[in-house]
């Protein structure tokens, strides 16, 4: 694509919220999409294009540190001078939920991995743009991280995907409050439900009741709402949850 | 105003958040302001007629259950028909700031006055409204409270604020709970900073950055999104501070 | 009883809870029993006699102000110059569980009135009794509320409930904020469980697990821990629930 | 030392905190130290010989599995048959205060190795010696886990402390959910002020009143209090500052 001004980044695009986002975000800005595969990345980049806009497709894996610097370098060779106006952490990797004593030292690895390694990386290189954009992006430029239930409760079984979301929610955490005083709005969405995705079909939540799952699209647009609020009124912390789910 | 067939509430209509409010959902909707005097709410009804708009204002004391089931009927005889799609309930009584020990009984009964009582009525008035209009309307109806930093934290000399603003918090938790499932969007907006009002310039909050205070135009777009989010992405509760505020 | 140098005060020691706290706390100091009626207090004054420790019962609603000063004054001519070491604010009024449309005003305020101005009234009367025992007490003074899972937690059909619960843990967080650098540590328990009381036999928790109730004189034994942390190591906030309880 | 019954174990032992409560629960049982080098166990394993308790010290970095591994085979070979009553773990590596875009990634992995990484070596290994305590312990067998504030706050500037701290605490709360109802009490205790150790005495905290940083006697006190805890009244996390700590 051309070089534009401003841009927008999404990490984890493969997933059903991560191409949402992308392609919610591609209504204002061109968006770079980085997944572990282009088969994950592809099919959003091309509807983007369809409709439009303008996207980048970049294979890396979040929680491989020469992977994501290989990608920014990328990113700064295809889009000279353009400026990021707003990153979205939205990088999972499966998760494990079984009794702690069946849990190996790799489930907690690839937990944290990609939960709070892969967090550190990309907010590393992204908040320096950010952070460069400020005086001149048309909203507060952002960083957005994708949480979820076990951000904020360690329920029995969970032990490894509680220790890599807790820990994200902390990193995120420090993060706004660094940075949010420099202009940058660092912003953590709890998503507390099951995402209606076409893969997930099959998984009923909240008794198969008509939206009882997440559209992607609804995160997204709340995601979009995040970049868009005034400096004078942040969120940090956003809880995003079905109407019929216990809470 | 001639009967619509929806319409939007706002308690506390006077201060700058409720006249913020009320003007942006104004945009929408013929809106109904209440507030303990017609000289608070006489400007912002002024300004939504200037705009096009519809307004109507009605003089009560949301502490008092008489004052709102008159505030309630009248509406009833006004808007015959009309259906209440959005509810905000901003009362808030002044609060003193002071050593426990020189508290009186008066400080507790006004500050859980307005922040649970006036909010008990106001939602028994307003939920079974905001039920029947769950089939049709274009958003789902939703019933928005204002909080503040004392909602969360209970501060040294702010005993009489902070009981009032927990219980509020913990009362308009329980509705989103019960209501939810129900098809109404509960929220509770936690104002975690002081707002920028005209009568408030004088106070320097954050040592006088711009946009050091939050504006209370920035407060009500977010009502306005939480109002407009997808029923399978509800938030409950949402901060708002200044980039600039400490937390 | 002979005037002691120190003594302990429970209020709504009526209560399973109220019972064992007083007789916990009558190990080391005569204990003055506050309850709505002397059948509550009754068996519990004389259980502490026959174990050869010092009791007064007062008969007092908590959250009548008049009869809470009453109390007090009662004291001060029983007990002269005696200084108080530890106060338990244990007063409960029942509380409805029912749709929140159906609550009355009533339901509210009782649930206020015992929770919050209760506590209120009985802060104002024992904070400065404590303040001024803070020299000399063998432990440092000692403020304890009783809360309860809706403290934290406003759950459908817990409305007023959990408007009084808050409230209360609001109040006694600003409290502690206020009076813990003088000298007086003023914590909150949070109770999250049932309670295994004689009239509660009837009521199944956990399927009926040995001690799926929690024990009042573990909550005791608890509450005097609190009493004899060293002010190096205050605990605000203690949450308590029997090991089988889901939270 | 010969085999008893029962034993207790410390990881980190070699901390103010550590060496505290090794002397605590030294006055119960026979106790294990764990600390990266002898230097740091030593002069509390001659402290429980010469007050006549029984003590064997292992060096074993908490971050390394091969030495956690290695350390409790060499505890199955000296106490024989010896069951496990309570296990602490206190393993801390320094933290790096600093911008976020001044740290390495080499400060968070070492602040996820001890905090985290070793939790689960640890929780591993003892979980299942506590599980086979739990019919014929003394107390409920129990896990505790030394928290900090950086467990509930992610402050600027402590990114890869929080997002350890945070890690931890998510862990140990998903294990209190899985092993509380087997019997085993799992707590976390929140460590908020600094601890007043003969290393740290330049380090002034709130003004240098006395008592205004923690005494480890008063949270080697506290953690002999979680581990005496009745069943049907456990605590999972406990909060512990000086009376003059800001919170």
């Amino acid at each position: 694509m051309s070089s534009p001004a401003f841009y927008a980044l999404v990490s984890g695009a493969g997933s059903g919220t991560g191409a949402a986002a992308a392609l919610r975000f591609a209504q204002a800005y061109p968006v770079v999409l980085l997944a572990r595969s282009e088969s994950s990345y592809r099919p959003t980049v091309d509807a983007i294009r369809a409709a439009g806009g303008s996207a980048l497709g970049i294979t890396a894996d979040a929680s491989d540190p020469a992977a994501v610097d290989a990608a920014f370098e990328q990113i700064a060779r295809e889009l000279p001078g353009a400026k990021l106006a707003a990153a979205v952490y939205n990088a999972n990797a499966g998760f494990a939920v079984k009794p702690f004593l069946e849990l190996k030292p790799d489930d907690l690895a690839t937990s944290l991995g990609t939960a709070v390694h892969g967090l550190f990386y990309f907010a590393q290189k992204a908040l320096p743009q950010l952070l460069a954009a400020v005086p001149t992006a048309p909203h507060p430029p952002t960083l957005i991280v994708t949480g979820a239930t076990a951000s904020v409760r360690g329920s029995a079984r969970f032990a490894s995907f509680a220790a890599g979301k807790f820990s994200q929610r902390g990193l995120t955490q420090s993060l706004a409050r660094e940075f949010g005083p420099r202009g940058v709005h660092v912003a953590y969405a709890i998503i507390d439900g099951g995402i209606d995705t076409p893969w997930g079909k099959g998984l009923v939540m909240n008794n198969g009741v008509e939206d009882g799952k997440i559209k992607p699209e609804a995160i997204a647009d709340n995601y979009w709402h995040l970049h868009t609020q005034h400096r004078s009124a942040f969120t940090q912390e956003l809880d995003l949850r079905p109407f019929v789910e216990k809470f």
